[in-house]
C-alpha cells in the first residue's frame, strides 16, 4: 500500500449515486471513500479531475439492458484523475502513483482466461464495468485497477481527454475492426453526434472517405469542418439509401459504422453498402435489427458487433488525439449538474459529448484534445 | 470456333424447360442446341453427363427472390460434362475441347470490374448466373464460358462431383470465412442434409471440431461416421442453446454454418456463440434472420454473409473431395424425374443431394467423390 | 477493330530501342507502328504523351537480372497516353477508344491461373512485362492490353500521373503489405528520393508516423514539407539504428519500406525495427541481403517481399493521387533526351523522378497528380 | 501462501547446474528447494515429474546467443509437474494448488506491455525465460508463474505432454503464421526429427499438405506413417529444388518450416515455394540465412520469424494433441543422464526427442501426448 507523497485521502467525497434501478440519482456529500488501506492488490485509487456522460450512463440507472447493473451504483465510465494510492502486494504494475490516467467502460478484467489471452479483453467472463458492475466516475475518488487505467499523454487536457476514454475508444474501435483501408468509403450515420464527431475524424485519420449523414445546417457544417466528404440529410433527403450511394459515385461505401438506437439505420446500411462491405455495430439495442437474410448474403455483407475497446485500443485512441487528429467537442459542467444532464439525456436534448469537472487539477495537462463549446 | 475431334453436335436435345415464372417445368425433347458456329468468343458448349439438383433451382421456378430469374429458363447448377465445341477467339482459355467440367452457380463473371479485381467474382455487376440468368444443367448440352468453367480433377467420378460445385463449393466458402482455426469448434445445424452433410466433411478436412445439430437415428449416425464431434438432436432437445454450449464445454462454438430458412437457426447461433464468434449465414431466406443489437455488440459477434464461391473456390472444393476428404452422398435420377423432384423439394420431401444421369459417360473419371445411395 | 474517330495511326514513330543487351539506346525515327489491322484480341494501341523513367529500365538495358529481357527492346513501363485503336473480338473491355490510360509494369496477365484467380497477377507465369518482356513506353505508341491499362482519372495532367504507374504503384503496395495501422511508425530510408517522396506521402495518407531517412538539407525540407515526423539524415548520424529507435520513443517502428541496392538497408532495418515487426523489400538487388536468423526469429520479425502492384493497386494509388494527397515532383525533358538520362542514372546522378513529354497532349487532364520542377 | 495439503516441501532436491557459461553440468544432489514462504506473489512451485531435452539448452549452456543466459543456471524448458506451492497475494490466479502443469520456454510476462497487450507475449522486455533468464526444469523443484504455466489435459500422460511445450508449441504457432490453409502444401525439411515429425503431425491436423524432406528409409516410414504426402530424401536427391516443386505438381509449396541451423535450408525454400507463399524461420541460426533480395521480391515472398509461443498457443498445442492428432515419439532417461545427453546434442547424435523422467507420478495423466521408443 502507497499513497501519494504529501497528499491525504479524505474520509468522504461528494458522489451522485444511483439508489436503486429506475431511481433518480442522488448526489451525496458524505459519501465514504475508500482508504488506501483498504485497496486490494492491483488496485488504485483515482482523484477524479474530469468525467464525460454518455448515454449508456442511462441504461445503467434504468437497468433496462439484458446484463443487469449493481445497485446502489456510481455511474460514470470517461474520468481522468490522478492516482493517490495503489493497494500493497501490486505487481507488475504499468501506472504509479501521480500518474494522470483514464478509467473507461472496461474497469479490470483477469488477463488469464482465454478472451484475454485471445485480445477480447471486453468479453472476459470476470470483466468489472465502470459505473455499471463497479462504481465509477461521478464522484471525487474512485477505485479502479492499475492494470486496466489509461495513462493519459501529457499533450492532451483532462477535459478533453474524458470523451475519449469511451466515446473515442468505441469509435475508434468499431472502425479498427471495419474492414476498410486508406480510400475507401465509410458512412457515418449521426456523425454530428457525440460519438459521430469522433468517429469522423478517426476515420479521417485512417486516410477514409466519410459519409456523414444527420441533419441541419449545424452539423452540416460541423463535419464538414472535420473533413467529411460528402454529406447526406436525413430529414431533406427524399432517398437516403441512393443518396448515400450516390455520394460514392454509386457502388455505395464499403462500410458503415452504427450507433443507432432504431432499426432502420440498420436496415438502410446493408441496403446502401457496396457488394463485401462491412456494418458494424456499436449501439447496444436489445432488440431486432432488421438484417435482411437474402442480401446479407447476395450482398457478401459482414455485420460485425464491436464492443468497446480494451487496453491497446484505449492507449492507441489517445495517442492519435495526442497527434492532434482528434478533438472531443464538448460542454462542460459540474458534477452537481448530473441529475440535470440525465434528465436531459432522458428527453433526448443532448447530441453532443457533456464532461463534468469534478475538482480543479492542479498540475494540468497540455493543450490538445477537446474543445469546450460552452 | 473449334469442334472436338469427331464429334457432330445435334440440332436439338432434351431439355427441362420453366416457361415462365410459377409455371412447371416442361420436358422438351426437341429443344435446339447452341450450334459451335454460333458461339461467341469465350463461350464453350458442354455435353453434360450429370447434374446435381439444388433448392435454389425451386427459387429459380418460382422466381420467389429480389432478384428475378429469366424465362423461360433451364434450371439447373451443379453440372458435370465434356467440352464439345469451343466459341472463335476465345484467348486465353484455361480449358480446352475435350476436358471433362463443372459447371457452378457462377457462369461468367467479366474479370475486369472492381468486384473481379478484388475476388468478389460473386458480386460482379456483370455476372452470368446458370439456371437463372442463363440457361443451366438441366439438358443435354449447355453453353457455358471457358474462363469459369471447372475443371474436374481425374479422381473423380462425375456423378460424385457435380454437387461439390454447388453445395460443395458453397459449404466450403462459408467456411472459408468463418474466422476459424485448427481446433475450433463450429455448430452445424442441418448437418445431416444436403449442404450439412458436406460442411460437416469440410470442417474435419480443415481441423474444426463439429457439432452437429439435426434430428433422427439416421442422421446421428451418419455425422457420426462422417466425424461430428458432438451431437444435438434438435427435436428431442430440451435447451438447444445450452446443450450447444455444454457440447463445447460451456463457452459455445466459435462459428456455426447457417443455411436455415427459419430464423429460429440465426437467432440460436448468437445465443450459442462463444463471445467472438462468427455466423456465417449461406441461406438466403428473404426476411429478416433476427439479428439482436445488444447481444451481438456485447459478444463481438460477427455475421458473415457467405455467397456461393469464386473460381478459386470451386478448384479448392474439389481438390479437396480428390484427396478423398470428403464425399457426396447422393441418390441418382434420370433427367426426364426432374418434374417429381421439383415436386418432392416444394413438400419438402428431399433432405440429401439428388444427382441427375443426364447422358452415359464414355470416359468416365475415377472412384472417388462421392457415394450413391440408391 | 476499331480506330479512335477522326484519328489515322501512322507508319512510323519515334522510338528509343535498345538493340541487344548492354547495348546503347537508338533513338529511331522511323520506327514501325503496329496497325489497328495487325492487333490481337484484348490488345489496344496507345499515344503516349508522357512517361516516366524508372531505375529498372536500366536493368532492361544492362540484362543483369536472372530474369532476362527481349531484345531488341523498347523499354518503359511509366506512360500516359489515349487508346486510338483496338484490336477485334475484344470482349468486355474495361476502357474503349480515346480514353485516357496508363501503363505500368504489368503489360497483362492471363486472369485465369492459380495467381491471377488469388490476387497476384504479378506472379501469373503468362505475365507480360512493359519495356521488358513486351515493348514498353519510350515510343510515340505502344501495344497495350485493355485488360491491364488503367484508366487515368480526370483530376490528374498526365505528367504528373505517369509515375504513379510505377514509382506510385509500388511504394504503395508495398505499404499496403506493411501490417501497419493507423498510428504505427515506419521507417523510410531514401525518403528524399524518387520512390521515397511517394511512400512519404502515401504513408501519410494512411495515417502512418514516417521516419524518412535520407542526407541534406533539401531532402530534409522536402520530407519534412510531406509530412515526415521524424528525420535521421544518415550521413551525419554516429548511430542510424540507435536514432530510428529513438525517434519512435524508444522501441523502433513498426515497418520499414526498403528500396535499397545495398545490404546494409535491410540489415539495418531489421535491427531497428520494433519486435514483431515487418520489413517490405521492394528494391530487387540480385544478391544476399544479409538477413540474420536468430534475430528474425527472436524478435518476431516479417520480411515481406513486395513486387509492383496489380491492376487494383494501380486504380487505388491513382485515387489517393486524385483526393489530392500525393503528388509526385519530377523533372520534364523530351523523349530524345532518354540517351543522356540513362546515363545520368548509371552515374547515379539522378535522384527523384524523370518525365518524358513524348508528345503534346490535346485533351489534357486536370492539375491534381505532380509537381514539375525544372 | 500456501501448500498443497498433505504435502511438505523439501529443503533440497537434485539439480542439474551449469556453473558458468561454456562449462560442463553438475549433477548436484543438495541443491537448496525455494520453501513456499520464500514464493513472491505470482510464483507457484512446481514438483516436477518429467522434463524434455531441446536443441536450444545448449544454447544456454554454451551461452553463444546474442543474448545471454544467466549463471549458474539451471537448464530446461519442457516440463511437467504438480503445483505444490503458491505465493501470497497471487491474484487472478487461473491455477490451482494440485493442478498438473506444463513450464514452456516463455516462464513469465508482464502481461501489461504494449507486447503483452498486443498478443507478442514473448517479445514482452520482463520476459522471464525458463532455463536461460531463470532457473528451468532440470531439477526436482521449479519456481514458475501462475499466470504463464500451462495446464495439462487430463487425457495427456505427462511423459508424452512435456515435450509439447516447446517442440510442439514452437512447431505449431510456426504453422499459425504461416499464411496457409486447408490444402495447401507446406515442406518440412528435418520433417523426421524431434522438431519435424511434430510439424508433420500438426500440419497434418490443419488439412495441409507436406512434403517431408528428410533422409533415410527410418525417417521416410516414419513420416509416412504420420501421414506425410510425399517425401525428399535430401542425400538421394540429385536437385532438392526441383524434387520438392515436382511433388507438388511443379509450382512449388504454398509455405516451408524451416528449422535449420544451416544457410542452405533458407536458401532452398526460397527458391522451391511458391510465387506469394511464406518461409517460417524457426531455427536460430546468429547467422545470415542467405535471402536473396532479387526473388524475394520477384515471387511475393514472406519471411516469416516465428518465435515460440504464448500461452494461448501453448494450451492450443495440448488441445490438439488430446485430440489424438499429435503424438511425441520420445526416448525416455533419467535426470543424471542429462549430461550425457548433452554431450551427444554437441556431437549431432541425437535426432528426436528425449525426455527425463525427473520423479515418478502418483496421479498419472491419461494415456495420450506420447510413445516412447526405447
Amino acid at each position: 500500500m502507497s499513497t501519494l507523497s504529501g497528499f491525504t485521502v479524505p474520509k468522504t467525497q461528494t458522489a451522485c449515486v444511483v439508489p436503486a434501478i429506475g431511481k433518480e440519482i442522488e448526489v451525496r456529500k458524505e459519501h465514504p471513500v475508500k482508504q488506501a488501506s483498504e485497496l486490494k492488490p492491483g488496485e488504485c485509487l483515482v482523484k477524479i479531475s474530469h468525467t464525460g456522460v454518455c448515454h449508456t450512463d442511462l441504461h445503467a440507472k434504468q437497468g433496462d439492458w439484458p446484463v443487469k447493473p449493481m445497485n446502489p451504483l456510481i455511474g460514470g465510465h470517461e474520468g481522468v484523475g490522478i492516482i493517490v494510492a495503489i493497494g500493497e502486494n501490486t505487481e507488475n504494475s504499468p501506472v504509479k502513483l501521480g500518474d494522470r490516467v483514464g478509467i473507461k467502460w472496461m474497469a479490470d478484467s483477469c488477463l488469464n482466461c482465454e478472451f484475454c489471452r485471445r485480445g477480447f479483453e471486453m468479453n472476459c467472463p470476470h470483466v468489472k464495468l465502470s459505473g455499471y458492475t463497479v462504481d465509477g466516475t461521478f464522484s471525487e475518488y474512485v477505485v479502479s485497477f492499475t492494470n486496466h487505467v489509461t495513462p493519459i499523454p501529457d499533450e492532451l487536457d483532462s477535459a478533453g481527454a474524458a470523451s475519449i476514454l469511451c466515446a473515442g475508444v468505441t469509435t475508434y474501435k468499431g472502425l479498427k475492426v471495419s474492414n476498410t483501408k486508406v480510400g475507401d468509403w465509410i458512412a457515418l450515420p449521426g456523425a454530428g453526434g457525440g460519438l459521430g464527431h469522433l468517429a469522423v475524424q478517426y476515420a479521417k485519420a485512417m486516410g477514409l472517405k466519410v459519409i456523414a449523414i444527420d441533419t441541419g445546417d449545424a452539423k452540416e457544417k460541423l463535419v464538414k469542418s472535420l473533413g467529411a466528404d460528402a454529406w447526406v440529410d436525413f430529414k431533406t433527403s427524399k432517398d437516403i439509401v441512393a443518396d448515400v450511394k450516390a455520394a460514392t459515385g454509386g457502388a455505395g461505401p464499403h462500410a458503415a459504422l452504427v450507433t443507432a438506437a432504431h432499426q432502420s439505420g440498420y436496415t438502410q446500411a446493408i441496403q446502401y453498402l457496396r457488394e463485401g462491405g462491412t456494418l458494424v455495430c456499436i449501439g447496444m439495442p436489445d432488440a431486432d435489427i432488421g438484417v435482411n437474410g437474402f442480401w446479407t448474403v447476395f450482398k457478401s455483407i459482414r455485420v460485425q458487433g464491436s464492443y468497446v475497446g480494451t487496453r491497446q485500443d484505449a492507449i492507441e485512441a489517445l495517442d492519435i488525439a495526442r497527434a492532434g487528429k482528434v478533438k472531443v467537442i464538448f460542454e462542460q459542467k459540474g458534477l452537481a449538474d448530473l441529475k440535470d444532464v440525465y434528465e436531459d439525456l432522458e428527453a433526448g436534448k443532448i447530441a453532443g459529448r457533456i464532461v463534468l469537472e469534478v475538482s480543479k487539477e492542479e498540475n494540468t495537462g497540455g493543450r490538445l484534445g477537446g474543445k469546450q463549446v460552452n
